[in-house]
């Protein structure tokens, strides 16, 4: 993330600052200034914010304190932390949709294994760990009675499972002033075998009614934040066409990669403007597009190999973006693809070809 | 140059060595290792180079002897230092399009003014300085015989002016393999009263006939090099039609810079394409695109101000690049703006609007 940010930044005359423990990370030669440091502790990211003009995050796991002291005295932090508060933390997220009138799962809050065994009439459902939750870790689908010794005894959120049809991504900008623009929103396609996800397509194959809904929702889920940046809410659509709202990321998000190649203002490049008190950017598509994740593939671990590389670099419309991380291991991230074509039929073509080609091993 | 080629190295595993002599320059932030050193001296380049596995130039002016030692001692250069040889020198570069049969204006060779003064009957005719001319520099036009004295007393080139009517570059990739990629050719248009270049519109509005010979012109001139890299040829058409090769740049050139966004393939991506020994990207365009450089406006020298930026930022379809240096001075390249249209009429009509938008100040 650290890194196509900072790509976009190129474009910009900006002097940037990066604090990040690796100091062989991605983002890392890409700055102006480098700090290393644990973004989870209140001294490293005090001391790195206390001069900077803007500030902001690519994951939500950093110290919030500090943020809020480093506001309090006059840094912009994009997103508030205020906002990174509640959505850090699952049972606040969940009852500010309540108290915003959002509709999202029904949901009750657990606050440990004892309470979670009264609700076996929940089930089937997901709980989620409160907070440290992170890439599918503190999340698990309690199916039957059963299946409740496997909660977690630590507060968190037993959500009713939700018949999906769709899930549904939104990238939303604000600035300073306020004002939203929306991105076209981005379905998520999942393998139903593997459980996880195959690829994102934009704009989403969906009704006016239910588009209408989604905008609507995730509008009302950002503007109520009352805090510039970038966000991502994500949406499930039931089969009856009744839209939820799932979770919100408050940053920069992996449902928004496309739009580096297939928008004129890419979330990126968005964040960007939003921090430097531009004008917003254009979020219309310039064509249609799909994105894939590369992760590393099961059972290897050690220092990345691109098999296929070549044979995906041949084919004509496809973007490929490699994150520079060293070490692959079974599902990291380690980079993605973006496809553009006119035709939507192609593009979905071209996504199961390109899935086969590309395996990073070790 | 050195910046936009760092943006797009992003997308790859690679690591990144830059030598310049100005640490604060655009790029030093954006690359792996720094070195602080002159590009035309001959140590410094040599030391530089030494132990890396490739080398690339953007801009002619480099140590070509250090650069001769590298190759031998296995380092891989994109252009070959032999290519660069003839190009960096006048003289050279024109007997190369004779001995190549590739239509180049008639010339003279004036090893100095009292030779020159033979060639009153050659008038008018530009002079050219064989060697150190750059961005206007050593180029004299001269209309009739009162002129000679103004000419070079250095080895140079006389050229015959030529009747233009188009201005045309076309960005030349080259792999290891001596495969070829043309991006479509691009039409310089010229402020008559300014005597600059107004725009760059992609794709050249010529005929079929005339875009045959520009790409065969193009193709030849770069085949018989025979080096990889990136290759921008220019060329005039005359008001019959005829075509002719002006000058060719080894590099990455100002009139590719619109493949960033308007193109599959940029000129950038390509060139990290060849280094790197991966597949050659597609050079088709998105979309039809124009691009204005952003230079310092007259009277003005210091740090720069950009106003109307906002007002060009809010402008749908506009990609604006500011290439982060500090200081103005009148015509200096400070940035360029990208403009992607379907439609030719709207881009032209936007580039007048946009033009007058945006002065680079202090």
């Amino acid at each position: 993330m650290g890194r196509m940010l900072l790509q976009a930044a190129i474009n910009y005359p900006v002097e940037t600052y990066i604090l990040e423990n690796d100091d062989n990370c991605p983002a890392a030669h890409l700055c102006h200034h480098f700090s290393k440091g644990d973004i989870k502790d209140f001294d490293a990211v005090y001391n790195f914010g206390k001069n900077l003009e803007a500030i902001t995050i690519e994951i939500e796991n950093v110290n919030v304190e500090a943020l809020e002291k480093l506001e309090s005295e006059g840094v912009k932090i994009f997103p508030h932390p205020s906002v990174l508060k509640i959505i850090k933390n699952k049972i606040l997220q969940k009852q500010y949709y309540n108290n915003q009138e959002i509709p999202t799962a029904a949901f009750v809050v657990t606050q440990n294994i004892l309470i979670l065994k009264e609700y076996a009439d929940f089930l089937p459902a997901i709980h989620k760990l409160a907070e440290g939750g992170y890439d599918g870790r503190g999340v698990t689908v309690l199916t039957n009675s059963d299946d409740l010794e496997t909660g977690f005894d630590e507060p968190a959120v037993l959500e009713k499972l939700v018949a999906v049809d769709k899930e549904i991504s939104i990238i939303v900008a604000v600035n300073d002033k306020g004002e939203l623009a929306l991105y076209p929103p981005v379905e998520m396609v999942f393998d139903k075998d593997l459980n996880q996800l195959d690829y994102q397509i934009c704009p989403a194959g969906v009704t006016e009614k239910t588009l209408w809904k989604l905008e609507a929702f995730a509008r009302t889920v950002v503007k109520n934040f009352k805090s510039p940046g970038i966000f991502a809410v994500e949406l499930f659509v039931d089969r009856h066409g009744e839209v939820f709202v799932n979770e919100t990321a408050p940053r920069v998000h992996n449902s928004g990669h496309h739009t580096i190649e297939a928008h004129f203002s890419s979330q990126f490049d968005m964040l960007w403007r939003i921090m430097l008190g531009f004008p917003m950017g254009n979020t219309a598509a310039i064509l249609p597009s799909v994105m894939i994740n590369i992760t590393g593939a099961e059972s290897f671990s050690g220092p990345a190999v691109y098999e296929g590389l070549d044979d995906v670099l041949k084919i004509d419309h496809v973007f490929v973006h490699l994150y520079g991380k060293r070490e692959t291991r079974p599902g990291r991230k380690m980079g993605h693809m973006t496809i553009l074509s006119r035709d939507r039929v192609d593009l979905v073509h071209q996504v199961h070809k390109l899935k086969r080609m590309l395996i990073v091993k070790s």
